[in-house]
């Protein structure tokens, strides 16, 4: 029986053990408080983040890392991004030296620009046969609920891939292989900062047209960063991609989107984060994802747009306007 | 002042017409009731259509289809695609020679096979150089109501296509140019069928997950098609592909939409159109569509799986679940 490490206790943490759990797997969830631990041992419940889920007795939690770690063959992790390395490092000693690192995580870390993988890789010392990640249109409440649902699980090494998506493959939950890592990961990262915008336009009172135009366009230039980093254009045009991105803007209740919506409505930052009592991960990620632009030489007229309005005081109907009238005359050009 | 023609006084011709007019174009707009084309003329209503829009002085309405040709620049189309033939034929001997016809028509004839640039070159004896589509996320409603709004305008000769960009760019209208007429017109061809998958799936309470990768695979059938047709990719990640089978799918009040929930609830395909009292236009195009895929041997499982349940009678559970696990191991593949 495979075992498997996820750290982190989340909702998509959480989900995801039970998902490994129902394909067969022996899950051990490692999470920071005793309380909540002690639930899932013993109500088989995550009363924080998805309190109406009953979870299998394959998943046990702990608040040992080590014991968690014992044994893994792949080791999930579901950490908020920001907290990766911090976190990464108290749990490296303890890892199995082979164990298969999956990131869970949509983010670029703020000041190095580093993708999720490329901080488990430097962090844990993995070379890329044990780095991996999960991505797609994945809402975890859908997915706690067993409402049928598919991803990507991308490694640099496919039979790896294929190990891991035999580990995670149910009859609701379908995952396709990939070896685009980058682009996974990529398409994960800034579609978040796509649906702050969406979102925006909505507080704005645009509609749906001009909604899927924003889609459109940000996941072209979501692409167009993408390739210059190495990625791979079907990725993006596939559910890690196009799959993600839409089903995070077709849900107004995203934490993204209703930042957004806030922030559209001419409200300011501060008073958002008053409101909805946190921050999205787009409002952390748009700085990030622009630096990687620019260190990349690559256009990405959204994520400016909405660095402009969340960091720089932008209106943003003043940044929405200048964006819509960008001089562009043939299409892709 | 461009003068232009516009046949079809739906809601979508007459919120194009309205575009024109914004745009500085002197529009008539050609309609065969003579009680709608009054309303037009006196109240600058289309009482049928858009009832809540007031149209532009520069928008006239006739039932005199010489009348509306004459000294038009452009001709615009935008009549039910599987009446275009018998419609044109009838009005192909009084356009001006020169003329550019534009369709705003989102389908593939049945029986020929052919997308409406096909049939407007046949019927009217044009060359590619009188042959413009217009296409992309355009929901007429938002656009009379001038709500900002991006689209593509295709012709093979790029100087019509920039042309025609000129004299329907306004302020909230935004239209960018391509050359590739096959993949503009596939994808709005093809998403029609599309969102009744998405329809089904609602329908059978599936969640946005599912949904989303509906969405994704199914341009990507699109795409393959197109490019068996000498289409080009990026033209299906663009505004007529992507950005108008987003926006079809946001709307849960399209005709496709309501349609396919219909279906998805269990009704047979006579009790749907009892209860919606008219067909969506994606219950004619499915089959136009796989017989063309089957005509440039490609697969197109979701627009066969649509085929299967709207015209075969196949439970929508059985035939999404055949869907959902056909096997496909690495994406893409």
């Amino acid at each position: 029986m495979t075992r498997v490490a996820v750290y982190g206790t989340g909702s998509w943490g959480t989900a995801f053990a039970m998902v490994l759990a129902d394909a067969g797997c022996d899950v051990t969830l490692w999470g920071r408080r005793a309380e909540l631990v002690d639930a899932v041992n013993t109500r088989r419940r995550n009363p924080d983040y998805l309190p109406d889920v009953e979870l299998p007795a394959a998943v046990r939690a702990t608040t040992d890392p080590a014991e968690a770690a014992r044994g893994a063959r792949f080791t999930v992790l579901a950490v908020p991004s920001q907290t990766l390395r911090g976190n990464l490092r108290e749990w490296a000693p303890v890892l199995e030296r082979d164990t298969v690192l999956v990131s869970l995580m949509k983010g670029v870390e703020l000041g190095t620009t580093e993708r999720m993988s490329e901080v488990m890789a430097e962090v844990a010392d993995a070379g890329p046969e044990r780095v991996a990640v999960l991505s797609g249109p994945n809402l975890a409440k859908e997915i706690a609920a067993r409402q049928p649902a598919a991803s990507v699980v991308a490694c640099r090494d496919e039979t790896v891939a294929r190990g891991l998506q035999a580990a995670c493959h149910t009859p609701y939950f379908r995952p396709y292989t990939n070896t685009d890592v980058v682009g996974c990961e990529l398409g994960g990262a800034v579609k978040n900062v796509i649906a702050l915008a969406v979102g925006i336009a909505d507080g704005m009172g645009l509609g749906d047209n001009a909604k899927a135009s924003l889609i459109t366009r940000g996941l072209a230039e979501t692409t167009r960063l993408g390739l210059a980093m190495g990625a791979e254009a079907h990725t993006f045009a596939g559910l890690a991609g196009m799959g993600d991105l839409v089903a995070t803007c077709s849900s107004p209740l995203s934490r993204n989107h209703t930042f957004g919506t806030n922030l559209g409505r001419g409200m300011t930052l501060e008073e958002t984060v008053a409101v909805t009592r946190e921050t999205a991960e787009g409002v952390k990620s748009c700085r990030s994802v622009l630096d990687l632009a620019r260190k990349h030489g690559t256009e990405v007229p959204i994520t400016e747009t909405v660095v402009g309005i969340v960091h720089g005081g932008v209106p943003p109907m003043v940044a929405l306007k200048e964006l819509m009238s960008r001089s562009a005359k043939a299409e892709g050009a």
